[in-house]
């Protein structure tokens, strides 16, 4: 069993440690909600562990419709052992319709569905984590240009497999972040969380959102949203 | 002979005028200079005429070259007729170094020599001139799938052959922008300038800026780099 030994990273929404096996690290869902890149920033109570739970479902998914995460497994309702992953400093957006940055940079109609699109931002906080191209990946060596063809195609293939999850939970997939890593043998690996902190999910019925830009437009109650989603969830993956 | 009769669009450097023939355009090189989008400006007596120039001259090397460009012929030392295109709404910026934006974006360092990369931005001043991917140029359908390929290799030709004509001149092509549009029959022609206005431009001994940088940061005489630049340009051009 491995146990925490030491704090590796503290980041906006989640601790990471260091264990006492090094191929392995726990991460820990804070109960803290930021946006604008940390300039606005609340405690909620108990957001932790429902983030916690809605990603270890989805991770779950994922790696029995054979996409390799660095999940492993719940430790208790906020801590999950994971893979310990060399990371790349990128955030892969996907995005199946119009919302967030995306609205506001080309005035394009919020809700609007598209052929899905993938956007990259270079992870790093002092830079507050610009966009780039694919160009701008490879002359800042971030991956080769191999590994960057296979996070496009396996970013794809999950946008498949939790639009297909979702719409039987009737819930919309409206763009989400991934993170990935290279594992020791080079092979690519998703990492980091997927829930309503980084996905932005509407109620297929109503389209109102169910995330955290409920957080960022202070326009509704972010914990029972986020226990809409898990419980819609977790009906669907019962069944399945 | 075509002739002006109406004002068609007056930009930050130039206007755009229709005339008596519909399939041709007389453009004029103004004096004005203008940095971040417009919010700074200064009119320099005769900037137009060197700009004016000096796209002339490289506009009529690619069109040796066997690049099918908008030029037809200079009218005067600032107007010049050209063809008419419908124009596609895109910036394409090639850099060859690291300057300006892509500096600040990735605090990279200045004058750092990249393999050459592409950047597109959405031409549209209401949103700043948004910078965008190829996903965003799809989605908001500027251009073909097939055209944008073509417009990304007619960039890199034409920056081989810029490259080859400044080395020659002792001048250091950093980055420039260029603009295409579609003729009659859709065929993609290259359109804009092509001046120290829009091409950063570095003397090879030395790497000081010989273009509008210099108005950026108000750090040297415009008009007498931009001379600078004709002169050697010009005195290679003759010798070809």
């Amino acid at each position: 069993m491995a146990d925490k030994i030491r704090l590796l990273y503290a980041g906006k929404a989640k601790k990471v440690f260091e264990t006492t096996d090094p191929d392995y690290l726990i991460v820990e869902y804070l109960d803290q909600l930021t946006a604008l890149n940390g300039a606005k920033l609340e405690i909620k109570e108990g957001k932790g562990i429902v983030a916690s739970q809605i990603s270890n479902l989805l991770f779950n998914y994922l790696n029995r419709e054979g996409i390799k995460t660095h999940h492993m497994k719940a430790l208790n309702n906020r801590e999950v052992l994971v893979k310990k992953l060399s990371m790349i400093p990128l955030e892969v957006v996907l995005r199946n319709r119009v919302a967030g940055s995306l609205e506001k940079r080309f005035k394009l109609e919020r809700g609007q569905k598209i052929e899905p699109i993938i956007e990259f931002y270079y992870k790093n906080d002092e830079l507050d984590d610009p966009f780039m191209c694919e160009d701008h990946i490879r002359i800042l060596g971030l991956i080769s240009e191999e590994k960057l063809v296979e996070i496009k195609n396996l970013t794809n293939v999950i946008n498949q497999l939790l639009i297909s999850l979702f719409n039987k939970a009737n819930l919309e997939l409206v763009d989400f972040k991934l993170e990935f890593g290279l594992d020791k043998n080079g092979e690519l690996i998703l990492a980091d969380e997927i829930s309503p902190d980084n996905c932005r999910i509407w109620d297929s019925q109503n389209l109102t959102s169910l995330d955290k830009d409920l957080f960022r437009q202070d326009s509704g109650d972010v914990i029972a949203a986020y226990q809409l989603v898990l419980k819609r969830l977790e009906e669907i993956t019962n069944k399945l």
